[in-house]
């Protein structure tokens, strides 16, 4: 029986509200279960150095945890002075994530920053980012087109994210912190509302998983993947 | 007449809403008008290095602005790899006035870290960190009362805080960012309930401010500060 | 047609030099194509502060990029100051894959450093990485069992890694960097030589990649692997 | 009795020695009692980004402390990469205090940095580097006014600073560090030749003080700045 | 007797492999004993800031260790965040040098960095990298000539560098490690071809060096130096 | 003619007041022309990691640069983040230098830092920093020598440098700014009373030195350093 009773192939208790950053062109607060993640996404009338005179847009994630959003203090990163690896790497995954959402040329040369704070960590809070941060991004975009800065609608696809993992052999779906923590494999997979893929990544923490395992990973990640597109448009719509 | 219509004496609206952190020992999300800052309070069983072995506790805050609580986006101080220079000084002003509050010898050699983060700032985030900030270290010291870890209630005083500003030759109370941008002085002011100082911080921005003018700003200062005490009161109570 | 006028599925020429850095425990260059990377396995007689006291050891990587190894010279991230966050990234992946070869406990409390410094880079060089960062272990490994250190012998399971791409709708092994820019899909695969899973990292750069493609490139990663599998044997026999 | 036989609105022995930087457009040697200050201003054509095209100029200051201006050798702050807060609180003072003293339209699209360097710290450091810094400043401005560069003269105001505080109830002017070390409160007050205030800033070490408390610390104040000041003319005139 | 049985005017076995950094200018691998250095030559076109709209180029120098050229791992500069002083000061050392061996006016407005890495250090690695590197550098320049970049050949004078030592009084040229570590003085130089010096370092470790054993030092330092021109030259012809 | 009418041999007016920092344990403020540097000598009952449990001490300098020491002021290392390259090459020189004087083991198991703070730069900054760095440590050892606290005087060795150049042939003893910017060589020379060699280097900026030049500029220098080290003595004595 898992920690909060729910069945190998529920969903935590998702809630998305829009707004919740009234300064930022897009924002979502996205709670599963007891992860909650502030996203908001900003709209800049530049490109990083790298794009400048390309004509195209760029779209890039920003990953932090509050000090008390673990169950015990967590030092900041600027008080280290650096951004920890971690973070590094989910930032990087959820920036590319986005992306494969907007039609670079469409958007034309301006950046949207997607700031994922963490509020509260209860194991996914990198799905969860992901998830949440479409949604602010997709708002954001939404202001761009009905103000007609943009040409056409840059958004061309919606994605959201989801972990499976294993434990003792079975496949749970949107594993809380309790479950991670002696999870055997962690797949955390990201795609759009048609079941095709953007990122996956799947890591076995203990023994390897067959091929047989990741199979049943994916297509419980892609019906946990399907529902939250449907909550991603009701918030949008909202 | 003031950009939300309040008179020159009026604070604006406030409301403290607890355990908004569940991780925390004790949290509250003050919000003062559109001004909103997140504050947990953590204990843990260390004290600094310059503490050890004295017997005593220590009280500390740190300070932060989510890139998006501005009306442009801010560059994380963490991406720059230091804390800047304002936000040192605010969180250097938070928890020296925190540990106004507190006995450390009650406290005993234990450390409480009260995080403040600005999720929108409108004007007077530093008073509403240590009014708020004030708050979530009250619970978690109830926690240590309640449990019977310390031998006596570690908490000597109520702090709170509040601006107040100097615009046109007008004594205004609790600035918001608009009128902020253009006082001739700002006072900000910490004290207790009984109406002495904790620490005062009055900057002329133009020209220099008379004698008499400070005394207005105090008296207008210590009014504030009463009626935030009592609503500090009853959030705690709750 | 490829540019080195490969198959689709046929590797890269490789090659794996061992004991090419006399002072390290175990030492690796490993060559695919014009990719070739320096691997140095070093055994230390501690264990980071999060494993003192656990009895078992830890397995750690480090990857940098010669300045030159590039087709154009890039910056040392020693000069930033910080380890930039692709960098970061890799290191952790090659971590995680070199952790799931060893019995930690077996190992007992000392740690071992497995530098990954790439002299060439032509595409593929984080799959290279733990393709001979595995050996450059194992070697260091057989030495702590040679040396009767180690009750039993620590290494339970062989690691090796590929990289798979879809071009234009076909799967191709082992991309080189001209190939890797154009790919649609990239996906990096860490498993066992009996075809079990560690990690798989898959990225659609363009459209999202189907259930279909990810099979084929799952198939053809998997072969892979085997035949660099039966090189790193060879190497280690040695 | 006070530690060197002083009554308790006597300042030290104060010495304003100017020209001791030749190389600097202006520059003073403070010294309070033991507390010596060394001070130079630089004038650099040249306006922080956030300045350029305002057609307006800019005055900032920087304080640091010689490792063994102090009892015990402190670590330079180059070392460990970064200012302390201590120091960030105490420019940011002394920038804005001297900021007050000028005309920035007068002053022209130029930038004035007033480099404060502690060599020996008995106690207030901060407002010896804003007596100090202030005749460091005056002296570089004359120079500008004297070749002519600007068209009027920018130093529009007398700017001084010194500390009051509070021991066992008594009030007592120009703290040395054995007085400041125990005080209850600290005041430091930077005032113009005409009594009114540009920063004050109160803080309760231990009891929060009094309003009545404050009153009589500032009259204590305004009557060591108005000594101050005519030092000041004094050094500059020479 | 030496620990390789060398006489004490013997340079260890020297020998330099060009081309091993295929995308680099030039580059060469130099062996000196067990110490190995890889130097790659970058051609970049642009110069540092306070070279701009001179006309003239620049050269300089990057040195670092692999960390585990080392007999125990040596930590990353790059993990520590900054570049440790004994690097840094080797760093300048080689660019000083090898900027004696160019035209700055015929180079014309470009920049080229010398990488030097070392894969195992025996002691000399400074001395092996000024060596190496000018091979390097010389091919990088000669595809400069050869492509008619340049209206002549910025290469004007050749340089190399050895160690000298002194150990219980004898005079020892190119010393490895074990000598290294235990010899009272050490003196590296880099000179010309003929004879002249471009740098001379000597430094005493235990006690002070005589006039005479400096002279002895210099005239042993000077035979080796040829012989490493002439390879130098070879290496370079083919 | 030199730019102050001395003649080639001449040292400038130097002067070494002590006693200057009065909390340090030895101090001196070293002038030689218009370089002018601040030392001092700190005594602190600790030894780096590396010496913990020798039984020896150690002696180790720091160096920097005020910001207006310059003609044009100079930026704060602390702003940087990190000790500049020429910074941390000085003050490893100034450290080797200074640990020549001193026998480790009477010393014992303490340390002794040498803050070398150049007020005003005009050339030499480096020699005068040795030369001024010496007397503050022998000031401070010779409280240890007082006090009894070693068994015997850890100072074995009297150390003084000096600068030499060669311009246009011409051989000049103590260059100033000026002539330090057109020299064609510049060697500092770290020597003892008696004449024998602590460090030397040479540097050629233009063509290489020659031998006979370099005899010259060594006899030249220790004729310097013999009058340095008389009024070394005279400034201890004091």
């Amino acid at each position: 029986m898992r920690p909060d009773q729910r069945s190998p192939s529920d969903l935590r208790k998702v809630s998305i509200e829009t707004g919740v950053m009234p300064y930022a062109e897009g924002s979502a607060l996205i709670s599963m279960g007891d992860t909650r993640v502030l996203c908001a996404a900003s709209i800049e009338e530049r490109v990083p150095p790298f794009m400048k005179g390309s004509g195209k847009g760029w779209v890039t994630a920003e990953y932090a945890m509050l000090p008390r959003s673990t169950l015990t203090r967590k030092e900041r990163d600027a008080r280290k002075g650096r951004i920890d690896g971690r973070a590094q790497e989910i930032q990087r995954l959820v920036g590319r994530s986005l992306r494969a959402a907007v039609d670079m040329a469409l958007l034309g040369e301006r950046m949207i920053t997607v700031d994922c704070d963490v509020l509260q960590a209860d194991g996914g809070t990198r799905t969860a980012a992901i998830t949440g941060g479409y949604v602010a991004l997709a708002l954001a975009i939404g202001r761009l087109v009905e103000s007609a800065v943009v040409s056409g609608n840059p958004l061309i696809r919606e994605v959201a994210a989801v972990s499976v993992g294993l434990i003792s052999g079975e496949v749970l779906l949107d594993l809380c912190y309790r479950e991670d923590s002696v999870a055997d494999t962690d797949l955390n997979c990201v795609a759009t509302s048609d079941g095709n893929f953007i990122e996956i990544q799947g890591t076995a923490e203990g023994a390897p998983f067959t091929r047989g395992q990741l199979e049943e990973m994916l297509d419980m990640a892609n019906a946990g993947i399907a529902t939250l597109n449907s909550l991603q448009k009701a918030a949008i719509a909202r």
